[in-house]
């Protein structure tokens, strides 16, 4: 699960009729992996009907949030797979390569900046950060090189970095978050557990895994209730 | 963002009068969040409104959620934080001590074992499983021992075992899963990028990384429309 910070009215899609939910940027994002993987297999066409039955998806809903960004099916036919997918590919953002810099080098930040799914859908990871002198200047295993934190505003402009992922014990998060903000960093996804503060404009997504473990702990306990 | 797996119909909560939504528990997790918070900062009582407001919470969502699980508010004080922090526990399966077993100790699953929250929490992590040689018999940097993965079925026997953490790379995942549902374990949550088959019965949570970092690509395309 994921918490969400408010945004203010000025981080708003405006580009849109109105705001689009992180519910349906989730969808797409769900649709994105179907439709790769029916590409993989050979597929040239699928009706949002199949499309559904296959993934186990809602059929309505389908064509309600496609509907939304503009006219992909075809009568008759349904959707083109590969143009569909260039196509949400376009709308999230990910033809033109989102490069990611990662704060924290332990292993909770090597093991994200190796990840295999960033690269495989347009995210780089570019650079690793920390503050340990024995740390900078190595590399991940997937060879991702490690900077000193002190040189973070130089090298998010440099290399054109947008997003951070936070990866640092929780003591020293909110700190490493407002050094990412001042840096002019948008967007962020954080690991760290706690409640940290951005100014309106900056999105925060908190990626909260106790929260995960309570929803399978819930399922366990109720199980019980069961037998 | 997590997906989640379909349920056969006796995996659903029949001790209550209808089935909870993923989305009912992630956000009884978040009341949690907060009145440990409270309690840390010494509140003692708290209304749904005061609660609601100083969390950015919905008061009649909250009354509502509570009230499914019993009668926790009393009339003209509110919530005894203490109190209905205890019971929230107890509705979580948390009070009991959920024992926790990490699949893969690479970087991700040597992270993921010395996770600061999940101990706080109520989650032990109590062994991590590998197959290479040279890792089996050595700990994470939190002390979690290293067992090889052949010993599984015995191990979650002998140490109480409910939920496994899959944190293997893709190619070995669905293997790994089967082993685990093969031990009789009932509760996965899935780092692993790709979609993976567990029979009725058994939870399957994927947390998705590369989900919440299209979300925030999306926020950025649109933020660039603004301008």
């Amino acid at each position: 699960m994921t918490r969400e910070n408010k945004l203010g009215p000025e981080a708003r899609p405006r580009a849109l009729a109105e705001p689009v939910s992180e519910l349906t940027t989730n969808r797409l994002s769900v649709y994105l992996r179907s439709l790769g993987a029916l590409d993989a297999a050979g597929v040239r066409t699928i009706s949002s009907q199949a499309l559904a039955e296959q993934f186990h998806l809602n059929a309505p809903q389908i064509r309600k949030d496609l509907a939304y960004f503009g006219e992909f099916g075809v009568r008759g036919i349904g959707y083109y797979v590969k143009d569909l997918r260039r196509h949400l590919r376009q709308i999230l953002g990910l033809d033109r390569g989102v490069r990611v810099a990662i704060m924290g080098a332990g292993n909770l930040g090597l093991a994200l900046a190796d990840y295999p799914g960033f690269r495989d859908d347009g995210f780089e990871i570019v650079a690793l950060f920390d503050t340990l002198k024995e740390k900078i200047g190595r590399r991940s295993r997937g060879g991702v090189l490690i900077h000193d934190i002190r040189n973070f505003k130089k090298t998010v402009k440099r290399e054109g970095i947008e997003v951070a992922v936070i990866a640092v014990p929780a003591a020293g998060a909110q700190a490493v978050v407002n050094t990412v903000v001042g840096a002019g960093v948008k967007a962020i996804l954080n690991f760290s557990p706690g409640a940290f503060k951005v100014p309106p404009g900056v999105k925060l997504k908190n990626m909260d895994l106790t929260v995960s473990l309570e929803s399978l702990s819930f399922f366990l306990v109720q199980g019980e209730a069961d037998a």
